[in-house]
């Protein structure tokens, strides 16, 4: 049973209990307001008020009457289908998507451009985005509550964009105002990436979550939560260094991560335009370098678990093991560190930035 | 004003009212009962009822009546510093100590010896350690409550040592049953420093604290709570790979920290016994592998502090410049990171150590 709201503070009683009743559909599916009543410890009358008022802001919806014993027909409740929907918008080096989820985090309409944003300023991608996201929203047709975007940089706890090493003209962009009319927030790929891996694929609750692209970022998770650092910037995988003699990076360091294993770096040592083409000398050091870098990230954090998504479970179960072998070569306490290959597919940030959107609208209605 | 005793369950109510009145004494002794009853919320009786039975237990002491109005005088309270005190030991690779702190965290005794485990099962270093606490707790004349020991390995959640590099017979100890008597714990040398700059040298919140000696660890401080990671054994900096084709390290991996950083590399490569006499060039490796390793952690944890303690204050301000300069040259955001040099001294993890025994003391009477 969840804590009765009975503590919330005055004013905000209401709203806390309209959380909880919605708690209970989420959880439970269709649900009646009987069992609600039941696992909340509110009385019926309360849970039938709350109901209404989750009906008519148009986040429930009442399925048809169970046939059943005597008096009125207890309608099971489940979320509204058509109700107010997340946008999601992923802001890539070389590409952009957009795609609309409903209330239960279904997507219901995606759409992807391949796109070159390397020496573009905000509003080229931006520009491309929202076209997109027009398009996505006529064809999934529900009333969007707001926008998370995905951005492959280090975005600070207000929102703005510290600094994405890939997307130089980024620093400092704000994203809310370039983006008229709904409320916008901003989030670090990776970290969604691993949020996508928790919701959509009941990922481990303590893991590396490493998103491979042009750069290589990583998701903390910790106890079932998102670690994001003092100051919202964790989990800059790519930057940790594995070969201090080795090449420039677009951060100002040299011998980063994604110099070796992030996917031009890898398309440039393979001399090809193809991921599934590259030679095995070239893996070999991906594994090597993404070894060094996880095992300093594991003796670090004491994480149990990698899991590796992005461009990297294309490169299969070879890199996979390979990666297993180099970092349990350098980590200190030997346990046994699984490394994972992701199987959500390069979508999972998307989907999670608009996801964040109608969680947003469930815990706070 | 803390919350009151008395939403806490049934049988646990006057142990949980127990640590509260407790805890107000901590926070600020002198203090009379009065002034407890308002703070808590709880009656003058209760608190008269709950200070008798702490003033038997020898955990608070009464002192002289403060002279005033009518009617009893109010005796103010503070810790007994006659009451039960904590013994630590600290088991280093070349040296044992041990002291005594009293409840108000005091230290009242201490002693240390050279003395080198390198090869030697851990019954050399335990015993030398129990010759040492004999006399520890000869001198300060107080009764221990328990005894808690720092390693400079790793520690699982269960107190036994998974792995100590520098001490190769350690790795499975379980220190408990090999000192007699007294309740033993074990934890993280590096762990207990960063305790010890939190507790003793009002250290910042959220900090990355390195410990170096012939091994090199870290505490890793968030949000003021040491964290331990999933299995207990985070911040093993020293095995942070900083040359992926660098020397051997006794953990098995090569190229680590400790083996540019730690105290016996350094003066090996200064062709020296004395630290206080290494040449430019090595501290100036030694800051270039600590820049390469810190940047990894401040890029992956986001911590806006790092506070060098154990051998590093003694090398001086200049090293302390050069880490800085290489950790910023590699911080993907850019922002200004703090290195600082500790200020508590080599002591910091042995007197943590003995505080923790008398914490546990103070939160659980």
């Amino acid at each position: 049973m969840r804590e009765s709201g009975a503590r919330a503070a005055g004013g905000d009683v209401r709203r806390h209990n309209l959380a909880l009743v919605l708690g209970e559909v989420v959880d439970a599916e269709p649900v009646s307001r009987a069992t609600i009543a039941a696992r909340t410890g509110l009385t019926r009358g309360t849970v039938s008020s709350l109901v209404e008022e989750l009906l008519g802001a148009g986040l429930l919806d009442e399925l048809a009457a169970a046939r059943g014993g005597p008096g009125r027909p207890a309608n099971p409740l489940q979320l509204n289908r058509s109700g107010p929907a997340g946008l999601g918008i992923e802001i890539e080096v070389d590409h952009v998507a957009a795609c609309v989820v409903d209330l239960t985090g279904a997507v219901r309409a995606t759409a992807r451009a391949a796109s070159d944003h390397r020496d573009a300023p905000p509003g080229v991608a931006l520009a491309r985005a929202t076209e997109l996201a027009r398009a996505v929203r006529a064809e999934a047709g529900l009333d969007v509550a707001g926008v998370a975007v995905a951005v492959p940089g280090v975005v600070g706890t207000d929102g703005i964009v510290v600094r994405a090493p890939n997307l130089p003209r980024w620093s400092g962009a704000d994203v809310g105002p370039l983006l008229d009319g709904l409320p916008v927030t901003t989030a670090n790929e990776a970290d969604l990436a691993a949020l996508a891996e928790l919701w959509f694929a009941d990922g481990p609750p303590d893991a590396l979550y490493v998103s491979g692209g042009v750069g290589v970022g990583a998701g903390i998770v910790l106890g079932g939560r998102l670690f994001r650092g003092a100051g919202g910037r964790a989990g800059e995988l790519g930057h940790v260094v594995v070969d201090p003699d080795g090449p420039n990076c677009r951060c100002g360091g040299h011998g980063c991560l994604e110099q070796v294993a992030g996917r031009d770096a890898l398309l440039r040592a393979g001399r090809t335009t193809d991921l599934d083409a590259l030679p095995a000398h070239v893996l070999d050091a991906a594994a090597r370098a993404l070894g060094v870098a996880l095992a300093g990230a594991v003796n670090l954090l004491d994480v149990p678990v990698v899991v590796l998504g992005g461009i990297y479970p294309r490169l299969g179960e070879a890199l996979r093991a390979a990666v297993h072998d180099r970092l349990c070569e350098r980590v200190v306490h030997r346990s046994d560190v699984q490394v994972r290959l992701s199987a959500l597919g390069p979508g999972g940030a998307l989907r999670a930035a608009a996801a964040t959107v109608v969680r947003q609208r469930l815990l706070r209605p």
